[in-house]
């Protein structure tokens, strides 16, 4: 019998040429298939709820696949770690549900979630490498979040939006963004049903220049309203960033 | 005019021999000694308030040295710090402070704190690979916090002390043990004057056995009072440790 699969996934985007299968190096896509092939011998394509773009991480990632025969969950996700682990890959199935065979991961999405850390002080922190966007001068938190408001809600996040994306329309309903002071570090926490590519790294991007004060949280407002990626801040690192959940 | 400095160090322990200089690999003491030299031309000697052993990272670590000359202690740490980059060593100089030349890192110690961190859960974690202790079977937390009590006063830790431990006496005092479930983790607090070599660890180890209750948590107590480190359970691994603070 035939079975559709459900999976979360943690990995370290360090490395890692994001989620997706790529000609020129590693990507989760292929090192999750390779570990199905190992086991079972079946070639099966792996379907992400979203990329993630190279040196981005996942706390929770979901993914399906369908399997020509039906198997435990519990030996799955142990297989497919062994394997995993015998790739040395940095990845690690948290999570394996047998699913309807009409389960869509990419498409029954109904809210995700990004997680967005800055390390803010003068040193580097060796622990946190690769994990977080160090930067050593100070930002001001209570402006980050004045400004952080002006993307909340449905708009046109057009300024936010990576040249690449392809999604079909630039708006967007940004459902909740935090902004919160945790010891030495600025953490992000974005919801919504879906982001446009790099929309939550623009955003980081732009909102900590309003925490150094060279735009005012006003600008943002304006920023997002000229529709226009050349107006808005940097593209923010991508080791800051972490895919956090996907709910169904 | 000479100067003494105080230095406040964080360093992900990972691939190194420990804090000590040893011929055979690099340590926290050794690259320290040569970031000085390489912007001062100075062979100093860093004295450290306390070694860690080799994989053991440090959240905190102090140590003092002598300069010839005297510097600004901001300028001091940059200079520090851009140099231990330039050698790819994970280590970063968090505070440098100017202070009495009677001040000694070592002797000077009034208190210092350990934390340990063990990840329960089934699957490994890629993204705190090196950072955790990985369990992946159930641990009785309540168990382990009955049987930390008996570890907390002033005792014989004979039985947690490594074979290489150069300390005059093995009677210490533990102020205080917490243990922590912090989300898919569990955090170990630790703050004594002194430990002895591999104290933190061994108790680590002994205390996971009450938590997957191959011993009782009562079975601690006497396993302490035999004063005999075969009695007790394994030295828990170094990538779980953290020194985290030291008082003066």
């Amino acid at each position: 019998m035939p079975a559709r699969f459900k999976i979360t996934i943690e990995y370290d985007g360090t490395g890692l040429l994001g989620w997706q299968r790529q000609l020129d190096g590693p990507s989760v896509q292929e090192y999750i298939e390779t570990a199905i092939y190992k086991f079972s011998s079946q070639i099966v394509e792996v379907h992400g709820s979203g990329r993630t773009d190279a040196g981005v991480h996942a706390l929770g990632q979901v993914a399906h696949f369908d399997f020509d025969t039906d198997m435990d969950e519990f030996k799955l996700r142990e297989a497919l770690n062994a394997h995993l682990k015998i790739m040395e890959a940095k990845i690690a199935i948290l999570e394996v549900e047998k699913v309807q065979n009409d389960f869509n991961a990419r498409f029954d999405t109904v809210k995700r979630s990004y997680i967005y850390r800055i390390l803010n002080r003068r040193a580097s922190s060796p622990l946190r490498e690769n994990r977080v966007w160090h930067i050593n001068y100070p930002l001001d938190i209570e402006k980050m979040k004045e400004a952080g408001r002006h993307l909340l809600g449905h708009h046109d996040f057009s300024s936010f939006r990576a040249a690449a994306c392809q999604a079909k329309s630039p708006e967007k309903t940004l459902d909740i963004i935090e902004i919160t002071k945790e010891g030495d570090e600025i953490v992000f926490y974005f919801e919504a049903k879906s982001f446009l590519h790099h929309q939550v790294r623009n955003m980081v991007g732009t909102l900590k220049m309003a925490g150094d004060k060279s735009i005012t949280p006003k600008d943002v407002k304006t920023i997002l309203e000229a529709k226009d990626r050349t107006k808005a801040g940097i593209t923010a690192p991508a080791c800051g960033l972490y895919f956090k959940q996907v709910w169904y």
